[in-house]
């Protein structure tokens, strides 16, 4: 197979097939939606013995337990992905949303509408959910969508894209709508970046070492998650129970979450307040505090933090913690050493609050709640394809809107300009 | 000079001014305006003499008429300088706004907020009036820029350069919030548009040659303008009148305007009606005409399109008009050679309007109007960086409100994730 002549034909029936669903009806998306999530209950076992198949090459090929965790798929597994499918047919339809149309002096109308990016490229790991997932997402948007899986997951993915293209059909919609990337040479992926004629965006979503290497390759915008090395900032003026309660949730609720506070920062002149109740919580969950000079004088327990330790996303029970003299320096560590993925300030103080609001360049800046909230769910998005740390077209947790653009609408009735 | 470590200075020198002007006040951005604008005029004499000097090297070159011409500073010019200054520090700020809060069923409110990109690299021609135009965007919008303007115009660019600094620091924001790019060597573009760790956007104003280059090598998001191939189209519905006024203005008020339409769709119906007036018209002012078999056969002066004609962005006195079968023909036409800028439907029935509105894949879509009105002036933006051609992040002509992003804000009083 020439993997050059597959993927330009992968790409330009994709562009052929958004062309159609651009005028895609609200009731055409859905029908093919419900289909899909209905022929996913009815192939249960079918999808589960192709999983079987995918399980039983990974373990000969030695893969690791955790990935072996994510590839497999059980009844439940099946049922949920039905759900998830079933919940994104529920959605508002964003496309054809008109806003902001408003007369100018010249007498036009000129406003935006909400239209589909065109086609999205996916690449993620062997996780078969995400297979069903990001097709849902996608048409739903009235994108085609470009999909390439781990290869250790083929034979699950091949049989989920049957029953796309059967619900597509079903709905008297193009079955390249979805198209699954059918060979596992990983040439693929190479192609799937550099085709900026018929890609519009790449969505990468696996971890940070396959999103740094596409990012060093990719010739198409793409909507990039790094890493999650978020804060929590005990201003002088926090509240000592919600300082307690933010940090718990924030670094405890869930170590391995990308939304998870790695790292801790606390005014000086309340530390020595703050952090022996704190400290006392976390070396009662288990969590390793590595401090600065300060910290440690204060907490008999903490390691000395080194320099990279401010960088680090642990993903782990493990949490770095720093003194700082205010909120100046409270800001300009965290610019400096974050990922922009989400920080709290935990303050009474107003203008503090919103100054840190506005100074912190991260894609999600709270006050007073925990960093474990900055989700698509938790936003009221109804769903997320991923969670940007980039600045450019979406920031932070992505849903429907994130895969659609605004162009401009011109209504006018023979005006010409003066 | 090492032009490497030059350009990491800049970068990290834009990078720290960022995180100033993030917090800048809206009276701070507009002082440094006012005195901008202020001296400006004050040394009028001073940047026509730095002109001059530019102008004798770039003749002494050998630099071609048109050139020379755009190159050049008169008094005229550097009042209309001063003026766009003062126009841009009368804008609304976009920075700071807050939309969309709502209360979550979990307690949080959730919404966005509107802050800066960060750093913003332009890249221009050899335009005087376009580093003041760009330095006043990017500070009012809260960004700092690195501008790289055509290295004939440096002795011009260095003493507007030096009044930009005098500006902020009288305002007292830093100096480095602008930053002139302060050689002529080439090699300084090529590591601005990799500057991925300091520079958040680059956005290129000059013609398709230098934005292709680019292209081909950046490694930072860039918005982008290529080509402005538009198209009217006159739907079997088109009110005659309407038709001849919007071709008449689309294709005549100015040949060298990317908003100008380039070629014409008529459906079959109608062809023989609408056209011949439309050709008097044409004919009259001088336009070639180039057609299809059908139009050539309804248009005597018509002379035989080639396939190349339908792709091409004249800028100039030639026309391509091509019969098509309906509005099916005509959205699939414009899609496929269109270069997604502007295009237009001349018609009274409001279905086929609504299909042209959706399914046209360009940044501006207009019913009944001319493609001239496609301009951040008549949009109602106030100003305008340039005129995106691609989807991700900003479409169509970009105002301030483009060289921004929107973050998320969740304000909470202690909660926590269940």
């Amino acid at each position: 197979m020439d993997i050059k002549q597959y993927m330009q034909d992968v790409g330009r029936r994709a562009r052929a097939a958004s062309r159609r669903l651009a005028g895609a009806t609200t009731a055409e998306k859905n029908a093919a939606l419900l289909q899909l999530a209905n022929a996913i209950r009815r192939d249960k076992a079918a999808l589960i013995a192709a999983n079987a198949l995918d399980l039983a090459a990974a373990r000969a090929a030695g893969l690791e337990a955790a990935l072996l965790d994510r590839l497999a798929l059980s009844e439940k597994g099946v049922d949920s992905m039905a759900e998830g499918v079933e919940q994104v047919a529920a959605l508002a339809d964003p496309i054809g949303e008109m806003t902001d149309i408003k007369f100018r002096p010249s007498g036009i109308q000129v406003g935006k509408m909400r239209v589909p990016l065109g086609v999205i490229g996916i690449i993620y790991e062997a996780r078969p959910n995400v297979t069903a997932d990001a097709a849902a997402l996608c048409l739903k948007s009235g994108n085609a969508a470009i999909l390439r899986g781990g290869s250790e997951a083929i034979n699950c993915n091949r049989a989920i894209a049957a029953l796309v293209h059967e619900a597509l059909q079903a709905a008297g919609l193009p079955a390249d709508s979805v198209q699954v990337i059918d060979t596992t040479d990983r040439a693929a992926v190479g192609e799937l970046i550099t085709l900026r004629e018929f890609v519009d965006v790449i969505v990468p979503r696996g971890g940070k070492g396959l999103i740094a290497r596409l990012l060093a390759e990719a010739r198409v915008p793409m909507i990039q998650h790094l890493d999650g090395n978020c804060h929590v900032y005990l201003e002088e003026d926090a509240d000592p129970n919600k300082a307690l309660r933010i940090v718990e949730n924030s670094k405890t609720q869930r170590y391995g979450t990308c939304n998870t506070t790695e790292s801790l920062l606390v005014d000086r002149s309340v530390a020595a307040m703050l952090l022996p109740p704190i400290a006392h919580m976390l070396t009662g969950k288990g969590v390793e505090i590595r401090g600065c000079a300060e910290t440690c004088a204060i907490l008999p327990n903490a390691v000395a933090a080194t320099e990279e330790d401010y960088y680090t996303e642990y993903l782990a029970p493990i949490i770095s913690i720093k003194v700082v003299s205010g909120i100046d320096e409270a800001i300009a560590h965290i610019n400096q050493y974050s990922s922009h993925h989400t920080e709290a300030i935990v303050t009474d103080n107003h203008p503090k609050a919103m100054r840190f609001l506005r100074e912190v360049d991260s894609a999600s800046v709270m006050i007073n709640a925990s960093t474990r909230f900055a989700d698509g769910f938790e936003y009221g998005l109804g769903a997320e394809i991923g969670i940007s740390t980039d600045k450019i077209h979406a920031r932070g947790p992505v849903g429907l809107d994130g895969l659609t653009s605004q162009k401009w609408v011109v209504l006018g009735d023979g005006h010409v300009r003066a």
